[in-house]
């Protein structure tokens, strides 16, 4: 038996007029991959009975599972669930689990009246299995036609991610046949994707045609992925692995991971190995880099704090930069950057620290000092290193940017 | 002549993976519907011959132009461009003009020796129109086949905007006809989807067919958006905003604006016109707030600056909250959020400021204060106003509705 294909569906008129960004397909794509299910085909439709309809018919000729996800609400323009059980032929019956839960959540939980809509919401096709949602209204439905499992979910991604997790991906390995697929990334910095290529093309050259590798290029880092899959998941890995050393030997100059973890997650990990203590002073990345280093878990044992010092008087009123200084070299500047990391070591008391002071644009730039021009210093125990850079895309790009090459500094800088 | 639909086709085995989250389609999807452009389907393939090529045939049945992006890198797993040149039957060429960008990049820009595949990324088929990319070595591609448009574009954010904004918008007027498309979108807080819908219950039923509602539930907040499309733009728009303005009165009590706007950029308004200024003092969020009002050009009219005080320690020497409240209350306590918030107030010599102390998970919960209790002030002249919430998402989700609920808060306090 082959290995099983999905699909994925998402509906609503917003992601096509682009007014919301689809972070639900790249999350279940994820997870399904874990559990050996390659996703073939994606596609996006809108609030329309035609399209969803044809949508339907045209992935379940390709794949044995078609997750579908939104339309599910209370309102009107939610057309989903009386068009599923028109596809599969049902009527609309109430669940009385899904009532108790939904009256449970609005007499107990939001102490307010239900309405008919939210009753509502507990109807489903009686051709369906319930999937139980803990975490909203809507339930999940799964269907099965013609050999081929159709499974609908609320698209409001912590209610889809609820349901994923706790019947959707325990439930699909008992109902199709699932192979392994094994991925192995590593992440370089300081070398560009050609020249990357160019430097091991005789392992690429060497890789047998059912292991892959592709290359992602992202924010000036670029990872490497290879990919296999297969029946047995042990020796597929083993033989994965003697390629991703091989690779990984020839790029060891730029190699930041042998894993696909983000940046931040790195150097989380630096600190916490080395019992080592972070702070920032940021100016133009207005607190980003703070806020990256505390989005995982744990972060309380590496981070302390940081000076977001986007005005001036910020700087010398909180982080004492001499007004000499601000007013010869100016704020972005190596001056004040170096002044900007040491005061703020000092001030929370920690092993490291980062500073930058730039021009992130789209204004405030001048000839001297164009838009994309970056200061920024890592500190350490009797050592403070520095380093200028120039950018050059979106405000948005070039925030990412600077926090993604102040930690990479940190990173190599082994201050302290 | 009917309005023309559009569908775009995303390449690359990392959406099918989720290794990537597709943000180009939404960025797109919205350029193209400004410019009168509907998109009616989107599809997602991987890296693979057979798959693209299908997406290809299917996507024209319905599409009068079909958008491609991704696959044209300069390493061995980017195929778009071989595929083209057969599916439209032409060959490989140079073109001149990218030839000269090309090298230009890499003697002038990198100062690097021009590898093989970086020459290659100047050749083209033959049977295309090329567009030039200003931003990078991959240059955009159009053909026409049984009047339908192609446009294939590189999948890195930054150069597929700027082919789409400096070419290939301004030129799909003159290849398609395009139609125009109306949308009104109003923001509300604090009244859930299902209720929302019951109190505009006959405003809804009152609208034309052609006239579609949308309910966008985000974060505990809920956007309306009104659509129409039409030949005659002002009447369509005239129209709209008729029964814009009945479901505008209708949900006052709930409006946060009638534009589609974020939050931070109400905010960031509001400020600017009353000339007012902001600082932030913020443990659990880790900056994320400072983050969001510095995210928008001219940040620094309105804002400051920030202290996060992740750890204990900056709490009591840089924010002055006296070790004892830290000792009985506790760091998440309504005392320690007024103290954090008037400080960074007299610090940071602001008109507001914002504070918040809470528990984002997913450890650090106790019975008392349990995963997603957070403490929120806002402080103004002669006055300082403080909420407890309780969330009950995973962490991203729980910092980014602090967040909102700091920055709502703040909107509906009138401090000062």
């Amino acid at each position: 038996m082959s290995a099983s294909f999905a699909s994925i569906i998402t509906i609503g008129d917003e992601l096509l007029i682009g007014q919301v960004v689809d972070t639900n397909s790249a999350w279940m794509a994820q997870e399904l991959n874990k559990i050996g299910v390659s996703i073939k085909h994606r596609v996006a439709v809108g609030d329309s009975w035609d399209d969803i309809w044809s949508a339907l018919d045209e992935e379940s000729k390709h794949a044995s599972v078609v997750l579908i996800t939104g339309g599910l609400g209370p309102t009107s323009d939610d057309i989903t669930k009386p068009l599923l059980c028109k596809y599969f032929g049902g009527k609309l019956v109430v669940d009385e689990a899904t009532l108790a839960h939904v009256t449970n959540i609005f007499v107990n939980r939001l102490k307010r009246p239900m309405l008919e809509s939210n009753s509502k919401q507990a109807e489903v096709p009686d051709v369906c299995t319930v999937l139980f949602n803990e975490v909203g209204t809507a339930p999940g439905m799964m269907f099965e036609k013609d050999g081929t499992i159709f499974i609908s979910l609320p698209g409001v991604p912590h209610e889809m991610k609820w349901i994923m997790t706790n019947v959707v991906l325990p439930l699909l390995p008992n109902k199709i046949h699932t192979s392994n697929i094994v991925h192995r990334t590593l992440l370089t910095a300081g070398i560009g994707e050609s020249f990357l290529a160019d430097l091991i093309k005789e392992e690429e050259a060497a890789l047998p045609s059912f292991i892959k590798l592709a290359y992602l290029p992202n924010s000036g880092m670029v990872r490497l992925r290879l990919s296999a899959e297969g029946e047995n998941k042990d020796a597929l890995f083993e033989l994965l692995s003697i390629h991703f050393e091989k690779l990984k030997a020839k790029v060891k100059e730029y190699l930041v991971i042998d894993e696909d973890l983000p940046m931040e997650a790195v150097i989380a990990r630096q600190l916490k190995e080395n019992g080592k203590t972070i702070s920032t002073a940021e100016s133009c990345t207005g607190g980003y880099i703070a806020h990256l280093l505390t989005s995982m878990p744990g972060a309380s044992a590496y981070f302390k704090g940081s000076i977001v010092s986007y005005d001036n008087s910020i700087k010398t009123n909180v982080l004492q930069v001499p007004k000499t200084i601000l007013e010869t070299v100016g704020a972005v500047s190596e001056e004040t950057v170096r002044i900007m990391a040491e005061r703020v070591r000092e001030i929370m008391q920690t092993d490291y620290s980062i500073a930058v002071s730039g021009i992130m644009g789209p204004d405030g730039g001048t000839e001297e000092k164009p838009v994309g021009m970056v200061w920024i210093a890592v500190s350490g125990v009797g050592k403070t290193i520095s380093k200028c850079y120039y950018l050059h895309h979106n405000r948005e790009r070039n925030i990412q940017l600077t926090a993604l090459n102040a930690l990479n500094l940190l990173r190599i800088s082994k201050c302290g």
